[in-house]
């Protein structure tokens, strides 16, 4: 044995990485894991923190302190800018580091196909960032509506439209809705809110196409009994500072949310591979890239396929298991030698939740709706978070919200309010 | 009668600007609140915000949603560009305002006498976007100093200095202290946060000098016995990127806080009416401004005195109490015509906190300092918070950080994190 141990570099701190290095963590390796953000977010309850009911930090956990108690482990805070291959090293903040064994679990941001410009309009979902932009937007769009005097101005600012109708933007329909019908009453004197527009678009033929048809179905009636207008079949050809354009229709809105399409994060640049059209890298069974024997990619950025060839879905259970399954697979190869059976994946049920009182569940045969599907999720999420204290606020906001129909959390940034309630004709955004 | 009501309206949501629009909830007045945030800010606990332990919303509450149940109080989200006297007009978003009666209730932001310059190297503590950007600075700090190699610039990024030694002074300096020397153990790698140096810097004799002697004497030890250095009887002569000039002395700092000037609000300028340097409005004895008998400035942006002629100090209840007698001096002016009694400040005792079990407490003879008066601070600031569901997270939060000496919310937000540490030898802040 050397007298250096063998060095494995994770780089990203969401699901995939923290698995991997979990189980690495006081084993014979070394291990650093690179993020360019110091804590792990929990993004499946992004939404919440978008539509006011839960605080940044409460789906937020130090890295470090998450990874304390394994000595081997070394955390560092940098955004990776590229990777050296010949050298084994990657480069991050200025700086190089060397690895044995590199691990790229970097995840995914938003697509808007082509039209990047949309962006602008219509932020996606998928940091803390673009909760708060948003939630900032959603407040914002109902505090001018209460200074504004043209009915017809005021009428756009009260439309939310929601692109998208996967679980991202069911979820954030049913929560919008939930916040603007009912959190809302008797707080605006000019404005009802309970009169706000929410729609809900999807390109396909249906809503949730991920589940059975029964559950989208019931998923559209709960919907439309939340107040949500829901528009299928038509795609959105345009998005600008006053609405969007779904089919032939333009449609004035105040606020636009994107959660139709992703992208994997630059790991097909920095590896010079070539990438699928949404930029994930092809993976081997063992999840290496091939022709690289020491570079792993997982999670939303790989393509892996299942024994049928069907790609694995992007969901947070897929890239935890590739990283429990690595860091085990890894060990038993630098340890002892060994090549390990393939990644092999173990569905735990496809959740999505719309709003109180109602979630579909389905798991194998099980399909559940209803009261007891969102209990089902509430309480699987809550035991998923990390962090104590996480898991108890929480608790506590959703109880609270639940009793009393108020979220907890409707503060409008100051780097946003000022400036946008300033200029009140401007486009939100950027 | 006339038809049209009497029209209040109230520019400011901090603590006198709320208490006024509460006591003519429900009122025969009609009353418009305007505010350039949608909340209410209770800053007392700002520092902890500054520090990780509570998060932003804990703090901030919906100005809507505390005054929803009072019919007649509307509710405007806007930044106030201009009084017209005349008119009787305030310019905001864009709009005009009519009014009868003004009150002015805009509090007080940074003083840096004249060294605008510093303010983008040591930001003071008024707003929640101020707390995000210390907070982000104090852990970002730390993240560097784990990948710094050159072992100066290491001992730069872990000194910290906080200026000025009134109670935001000491609150801070503690509060680092408890976060660097307590929470932070075992989480880095190449940096012990413990041997972190922190400099409370006060140029007069003594630190908290608006309390008994013997008081300030305890808040010296128990800063020192949290490893916090006390500088006094020497000026801050600069501030740049890489630290402090304390008298003839140069202290390189990674992070430096402002707590040593305010500055009342730009009133005086509204009203083309002269102020004193710290830019406070003279007021009468029932606290509206000579010349304008239907102005009224209260709270951080007015000079009002006592009996024997000494200024009231710029303390939340003074605010509170200014804005009761306001509320309840116009009711009776406006609907029978009856001059009031002057304003009369009655005080509820001062209170400073140090650090865990240490705090120091004054209230007429009576005076506590250790556990007892960190008790009182702690309950008396749980009951002053607005909003069951702040009072009941606060006190979680508090809970779990007084048992595990772990605080909840060490987020680095996105909008700071990644473009700092891509430039690590730049100056944070702006």
């Amino acid at each position: 044995m050397a007298s250096e141990p063998h060095h494995v570099v994770i780089v990203g701190a969401g699901f995939g990485g923290l698995a991997t290095a979990r189980v690495l963590g006081n084993s014979p390796v070394r291990v650093t894991l690179v993020d360019r953000r110091n804590y792990h977010l929990f993004q499946p309850l992004l939404y919440q923190v978008a539509t006011a009911v839960l605080s940044p930090s409460d789906i937020a956990e130090p890295i470090r302190r998450i990874l304390s108690r394994y000595k081997n482990i070394t955390v560092l805070m940098g955004e990776v800018t590229g990777i050296a291959t010949e050298q084994r090293e990657i480069q991050f903040a200025g700086r190089v580091l060397r690895y044995d064994t590199l691990v790229l679990a970097t995840g995914a941001t938003h697509s808007y196909f082509g039209h990047s410009e949309w962006e602008r309009f219509a932020p996606g979902l998928k940091t803390l960032e673009d909760a708060r932009r948003i939630r900032a937007n959603i407040l914002l769009a109902l505090e001018r509506a209460e200074l504004e005097t043209d009915p017809e101005v005021r009428r756009r600012l009260m439309t939310f439209a929601v692109i998208g109708g996967g679980p991202t933007g069911v979820e954030m329909a049913g929560s919008i809705a939930g916040l603007t019908h009912e959190a809302l009453e008797r707080e605006f004197r000019n404005i009802d809110p309970r009169r706000a527009r929410i729609l809900l678009v999807e390109a396909g033929s249906r809503i949730l196409p991920q589940f059975p048809e029964d559950l989208s179905a019931y998923a559209e009636r709960a919907l439309v009994r939340l107040g949500v207008e829901i528009s299928v079949g038509a795609p959105v050809n345009d998005i600008n500072a006053d609405g969007i354009q779904v089919g032939e229709t333009f449609i004035p809105c105040g606020t636009i949310v994107w959660g139709a399409g992703v992208r994997a994060s630059p790991v097909g640049d920095w590896l010079s591979r070539e990438t699928d059209r949404a930029g994930h890298v092809s993976v081997n069974p063992d999840l290496s890239v091939p022709g690289f024997e020491n570079i792993y990619v997982i999670g939303d950025a790989a393509l892996a396929k299942d024994d049928k060839g069907t790609p694995l879905p992007g969901l947070a259970q897929v890239a935890q298991q590739q990283g429990y399954y690595l860091g085990r697979a890894l060990l038993r190869r630098i340890t002892k030698g060994e090549e390990p059976p393939p990644f092999r994946f173990h569905s735990r049920g496809n959740l999505a939740v719309i709003g109180r009182n109602a979630a579909v569940v389905e798991w194998n045969d099980v399909k559940l709706r209803g009261f007891l599907a969102w209990l089902v999720w509430g309480i699987a999420h809550v035991y998923l978070l990390v962090g104590f204290q996480n898991r108890l606020i929480v608790t506590l906001r959703w109880l609270y919200a639940y009793l009393t129909y108020r979220p907890g959390t409707r503060i409008i940034p100051d780097d946003r309010g000022g400036e946008a309630m300033a200029k009140p004709n401007e486009p939100r955004g950027t």
